[in-house]
C-alpha cells in the first residue's frame, strides 16, 4: 500500500496493527546493532595467514633489513602493489601506519599549519584568522567531518547526486570563495550512499585545481577502491590520469588502506600525490615518526602478492558480505517497496546502505528502533555538525552482524519506518 | 704523553708522525660509520620469533578480536607489561604505534594547539604570539630538538651534570619565565651521555610542576629504561612515585618503546601520565587514528611475556653490545687516557658514548675522520640548532657496526683527536 493513496481510516487501522507489533517487539528484548562499518570475524579470518607469513625472512627484494629503522615512506614492494589499488604510479605513493585516517589528519594539519608547499602556502597564513573551509558532499563520512571540526575547519555541505557530488554547486562555490581549501570525496562506493563517481564528475574534480583559490586540495579517500559486492561492479575513472591531462597533479591527495582487505585494526594505509607534494609531506613527517612499520608492509605484500591474488581475496569478502546486504535489501524491497515511505541505495560495493525516510523522520525512526533493541547510526551522523536539514538519512551497516541478526534488525527497522511515516501522515 | 706537558719540539715531532699515519689511513679507503643509534642485525635476530608467534589466535585474554577496529589506547595485557618498563601503573599507560617519537610529537602538538586540559590551557593561547619555550639538557637528543623547532618552540639549553640536568639552573629558569612549558629528559642512560638521573634530581623534577608556570609538562623519554650493558647498572628512581608524593602526576608525560627491545622499526611505543591527562590526550587522539595496531601489541606480549623474560632478553642484547662498547672504550683509554685531549663517558647502558674534545675541535675532528673514511655524528647535533658553544661534543654510536669495524673506526678517531689537539696546541 502506498502511503499517499491510503485513506485516513486505512492509516489508522494500520497504525493500530503496527503499534501492536512494535509492543511485542519491545518485549522480545532484542539487542542488535546495525551501526558498525566493521568487517565480520568471518571476513577477518580470510587474512589469518598474515602472522607467520614471513617465515623468518625480514628483508625486502633489495635486501634491506625491514626490522630496523629507516625508510620514511614505505618499502618499494608495498608502493608497487598499493599504487594499483588506487590507480596511481608507485612513485606517487607513500605508505603509512595502520590507518588512513592518520594520513588524512596529517595531510590536512600539515597544509593548515606548515603549508602544502612552502611555509607561505600554510592555510592559516592565508586566512589571517578567518575560517578555512572544506566542501562536504552529503551524506558523507562522519570522521572526515570530525577531523575538520577538530582542526577548526568549517564544513560546507554540497549535494551528493547519483553520479557523485553536484559539480555545478562545487565549481560555483570554489570559484566564489578562495577560503575553500578542500573537498572530501569517497569516490567509489561512497560512505554511506555507495555512489561511484562518474567519468564526467572525476574529470571535473581533476580540474578543480584550475578554478579554486591557491593551495586547494582534493581529499580523495578511496577507502573502498576494490571492495565490490558483485562482479562487473561500476569502475571508478582514474583521477590521476585526468589530473595529468589537466596539469593538476599537485591538487589531489589520494588515500587508501587494507583496513577492509586484511585486518581492520592492523592493516597498512597509504596515500598518493604528485612527487612534489610527497616531498613536502615527507619533510614534515620526518619530525613526527621514525617511519612506518615496514615488517607489516612486507607481511601484506607476501600475503596479497599482486592484483590478481588481491581481487580473488576480495571476492571471498564479497561472498561473505552479499547475503548480509541481500538481507537488508530484501527487507526494504519487500516491506517498503513502492510504499512512498522512503528510498534507499542498492550499492555494488562498500560497506553501507543509505536509507532516506520521509523528511523529518530519521531521528524518530532511530529512536523507535532503539526502543525495540536495535541500535542504528545516530540520525544526522552523515552530515557535518550532525545536522541533516531534511532529518531523513539513516546509514545501515550490515557487514558485522550475522544474516539472522540482520533479518531481525531489519524487521524492526521497517516497522519503525512504517509507524513513523503513518504517525506523521495522520498528524499532518 | 700529556698534551700540556709536551714541549713544542715534541709536539712537532708527534704532529709529523701523526700526519704520516693519517695519510696512510686516507689511502686505506675505509668506509665506516659510527653515527647510527641502531641495533645490529644480531640484536634484531633475537626477536625473530615475533612473526608467527600468534599461531592463529588473535584474541586477548578477555576474548576481544584484536584484528578488528576498536581500542584507542591499547590492549590491557600490553598496558600491564609496558607499565613495568617505565615504572607506572597500567591505568597510567596508553599504547601507540611503532614509535614513541609520534607519541611525543602528538603530546607536544596537542598541548600547544588544543591544551593540556581544556581549550584554555592551549600553550598558543597563553603565549599570545610570543615564543613557547622548552628546556633542553645538553648534550641531548637531536630529534627532541627538531620536533620543537618544527612546532615553533624555542629551546633553552641547560647543563647536564653527572647526575642529570643542573636542577638549580632548571628551577631558576622555570620560576623566572612562565613561557617555559616543558623540559626534555632521557632519564636513564641519557642520549648521548649515558647519565642516569639521581634520586635527588628525579625528586626535584617531580616538583617542577609546583614552581613552573601553568600547564608545564616534563617530557620523560625513558627510551633506554631496560637497556643495560652490565648487571647491577644504576637504577632510575621512580618519577611517578615522587609525583604522587608531590601531587604533580598531571605535570609529567612519560614515554617508552620496544624499538630497541624487539624491532627498531616494528616495535610498540607507549606513553604514561595521570588518568586525567590520558583522557585529554585520548579525546584528541580519536580524531586522527582508528587506534593502534593491536595485533602487534599481542605479538609483543606473547613474546616478551613478563619482566623476568624481558630482562633475560635484554641480557642477550647486552652480551652483543658489550664487546662493541668495550672496543670504543679500550681505544679511548689506551690512546687518549691521561692525554688531556678529551674526556668521555663510560655508560652502564643505552646506545652511546659521549666524547668531549678540547674546546673548538669537534667540527675539525669530525671533518678529519670523514676525510679518512669514518662517518661520525655531525658535531653540534647534540645541541639545539646544531650549536655546541664549546664545539667539543661528539656522539659515538657503536651498536650497529661489527667489533672489527669499530676497532678500525676508533683507530681513525683517536688519531684525529690527537692530530687536531696537537695542531691546536701548536697554533696557540
Amino acid at each position: 500500500m502506498r502511503l499517499d493513496q491510503a485513506t485516513p481510516e486505512q492509516l489508522r487501522e494500520w497504525q493500530t496493527a503496527l503499534n501492536e507489533q512494535y509492543k511485542s517487539l519491545q518485549q522480545a528484548g532484542l539487542n542488535l546493532d546495525l551501526t558498525r562499518g566493521k568487517p565480520s570475524a568471518e571476513q577477518l579470518d580470510l587474512s589469518n595467514a598474515l602472522d607467520g607469513i614471513l617465515n623468518g625472512t625480514y628483508t625486502d627484494d633489495s635486501g634491506t633489513d625491514l626490522r630496523n629503522y629507516g625508510g620514511l615512506d614505505g618499502i618499494p614492494e608495498a608502493k608497487q602493489l598499493f599504487a594499483q589499488i588506487i590507480d596511481v604510479k608507485p612513485e606517487e605513493v607513500m605508505i603509512g601506519g595502520n590507518g588512513s585516517l592518520t594520513l588524512m589528519y596529517f595531510a590536512v594539519q600539515t597544509a593548515l599549519q606548515h603549508g602544502v608547499a612552502d611555509a607561505d602556502s600554510a592555510w592559516i597564513k592565508e586566512s589571517a584568522g578567518a575560517s578555512i573551509k572544506f566542501l562536504a558532499p552529503v551524506p558523507g563520512y562522519d570522521r572526515h567531518f570530525a577531523l575538520c571540526e577538530h582542526l577548526g575547519i568549517e564544513l560546507i555541505p554540497v549535494t551528493m547526486n547519483a553520479d557523485g557530488p553536484d559539480m555545478d554547486q562545487v565549481e560555483q562555490l570554489v570559484k566564489a570563495d578562495s577560503s575553500i581549501k578542500g573537498i572530501w570525496c569517497v569516490p567509489r562506493f561512497s560512505n554511506p550512499t555507495g555512489t561511484v563517481y562518474s567519468e564526467q564528475v572525476v574529470q571535473r574534480i581533476a580540474k578543480l585545481g584550475t578554478i579554486a583559490g591557491a593551495n586547494f586540495r582534493v581529499f580523495w579517500d578511496n577507502a573502498y577502491a576494490v571492495h565490490t559486492l558483485q562482479e562487473n561492479a561500476t569502475a571508478l575513472p582514474n583521477l590521476m590520469d585526468y589530473c595529468r591531462a589537466a596539469g593538476t597533479e599537485d591538487s589531489v591527495y589520494l588515500f587508501g588502506s587494507t583496513s577492509k582487505i586484511t585486518f581492520a585494526g592492523a592493516g597498512v594505509a597509504f596515500m598518493a600525490s604528485s612527487p612534489a607534494n610527497l616531498n613536502v609531506l615527507k619533510k614534515h613527517l620526518s619530525f613526527n615518526t621514525i617511519g612506518p612499520d615496514k615488517v607489516n608492509q612486507l607481511r601484506h605484500v607476501k600475503f596479497l602478492k599482486d592484483m590478481g591474488t588481491l581481487n580473488q581475496h576480495m571476492a571471498k569478502h564479497a561472498a561473505i558480505m552479499q547475503p548480509r546486504f541481500n538481507a537488508v535489501l530484501t527487507s526494504l524491497r519487500t516491506e517498503l517497496g513502492d510504499s512512498g515511505m522512503g528510498s534507499w541505495t542498492e550499492p555494488e560495493g562498500g560497506y553501507f546502505v543509505s536509507f532516506d525516510s520521509r523528511p523529518g523522520l530519521a531521528r524518530e525512526i532511530v529512536k523507535m528502533a532503539a526502543g525495540a533493541g536495535v541500535k542504528l547510526t545516530p540520525a544526522g551522523a552523515t552530515f557535518p555538525y550532525g545536522n541533516d536539514p531534511q532529518d531523513s538519512n539513516i546509514r545501515l551497516a550490515p557487514t558485522y552482524p550475522t544474516v539472522a541478526e540482520i533479518e531481525k534488525a531489519m524487521a524492526v527497522f521497517v516497522l519503525c519506518v512504517k509507524l513513523a511515516s503513518i504517525n506523521q501522515a495522520l498528524a499532518a
